[in-house]
């Protein structure tokens, strides 16, 4: 992570009725606008695509991450460069991105305009949100993927991110994204402001290194799992979710449908397993009577 | 919030290496689509304006003000009514929300298509977000308000809180936003899964009780400070913001320009104060040498 994801800014710190001045240390959060160049030849086209708050650094891999995440393209090659736009404003010169598309890639806009969640011709529901998605995955469905996770494994987790994250921990304002083998080797690890971006910023990453699908791998969210993250995941063709916080009813619907291990509150060496329980390997079982 | 805002499934919980089959509690996480009616009586029309990932429950305080604290509308009797649409589809009967606006009021929908942060001059940065917000806030600049809080009194509201929230606590997927008097008397709470959603919640029904300007309130916060909650706050008046977690930069910068008090990490009788601290009422000030 960049120096310039972190500010200091003179503080009051305040313990019961006694006050301090202090500095302290602040996640940065500014606009990134995503900017897509594409078209033929005679035909070249600039168009605005996102606007997203997020922390500075890793903003090529946020943007291809997003790009792909919201099925505009569909692989890394679809891609000629990626470049900031260095404005004529002192303050905005890293906060425009523009990202080129090779001359034969037509990108799928049609997503962009109202999101996913609206394409599905029953109109606006969950059932429809899932749909849509279905739709432009490229790794929908997965039942037979071979990735077998002990329970003692997972356990280990929280704490090697805990050790990758020490040094900018003391903003508290960063949300992680984690990539590990199915063995617990950490493989990358991305923050931001906004969780959505840090896990753009995170399956941008493995795009580049063409990773893709990661049917074998472990994703860490080092807070909640909601239904944008799980999508998200979905399209870069995860099968296990561990989250640190609680999922809610959608995305263990959309895990469900995908056949994505989800688990949630995994902490202090327990957590619950919300779908596709069987790839976690757990040597007890305890029925309640 | 009503008992359509929690949903129940069978989970595996794990506990080291011994699993057990449980009923988990969830919060629900479902799509609301809010639309807008508006228009003379000779040209009425109805526009679809965003689709939100809610928690549902208090839908039409969240559409009121989503649309207030967007800038669209400018006070709660711009609102004729506020309507479920009823749509042939059992999953999403209330799903989609339309707002209908009085004859006379016109929108203001220039802010809809992309956000606040690209309509400054400047292109896209923070110091562009601010002032593009300051155009279309009708409560900038409160710098003679006289909101004093005792710092006694700011340690207890977490606790406050956290009680009225215990039913709902077990799902641990909600986010909270809570309105104090300055004495400390809880008058709201809203929770959703999306933290500018419960926000959005709350200002509505502060709209619907006609508070506005909330400059006498203190607003508490669940997690963390983002730029967008701190801009909702600054829609609807508030001069006192204080979270739980931390606050971003841009949030720091936005609440400084509006004279907001900003309070981070309000938790075991300690906190950060970013701005105008001069608001707090604190017994002893130490000075570091």
């Amino acid at each position: 992570m960049p120096a310039s994801s972190i500010t200091h800014l003179p503080i009051t710190k305040v313990s019961r009725v006694v006050s301090t001045e202090a500095l302290d240390a602040l996640a940065i959060e500014e606009p990134l606008e995503i900017r897509l160049e594409h078209g033929t030849k005679e035909n070249r086209q600039v168009q605005n695509i996102s606007v997203t708050m997020r922390t500075p650094g890793h903003d090529a891999e946020l943007a291809l991450g997003f790009l792909f995440t919201e099925g505009i393209i569909q692989k890394q090659e679809d891609i000629a460069k990626i470049d900031h736009c260095f404005i004529a404003c002192a303050e905005n010169k890293e906060n425009v991105i523009q990202v080129t598309l090779s001359e034969e890639t037509i990108p799928n806009l049609r997503n962009t305009e109202r999101n996913f969640y609206t394409t599905s011709s029953c109109g606006v529901c969950g059932k429809g949100s899932i749909n849509a998605i279905r739709t432009v995955s490229a790794y929908d469905h997965q039942p037979q993927i071979d990735n077998f996770i002990n329970a003692e494994l997972l356990h280990q987790l929280p704490a090697i991110l805990s050790r990758h994250q020490k040094v900018f921990a003391d903003t508290g304002g960063l949300h992680a994204s984690a990539l590990f083998t199915s063995t617990g080797e950490l493989l990358l690890v991305r923050e931001d402001v906004g969780r959505h971006n840090a896990l753009d910023k995170l399956i941008g990453a493995a795009l580049n290194e063409n990773w893709l699908p990661l049917n074998k791998h472990i994703l860490l969210l080092s807070g909640r799992a909601s239904f944008e993250l799980v999508q998200k995941a979905a399209m870069a063709g995860i099968t296990i979710i561990a989250a640190v916080g609680a999922p809610s009813s959608l995305a263990v619907q959309l895990a469900e449908e995908f056949n994505i291990t989800l688990i949630g509150f995994l902490r202090n060496e327990r957590f619950n397993i919300y779908t596709t329980a069987h790839r976690i390997l757990i040597t007890e079982h305890e029925t309640t009577h």
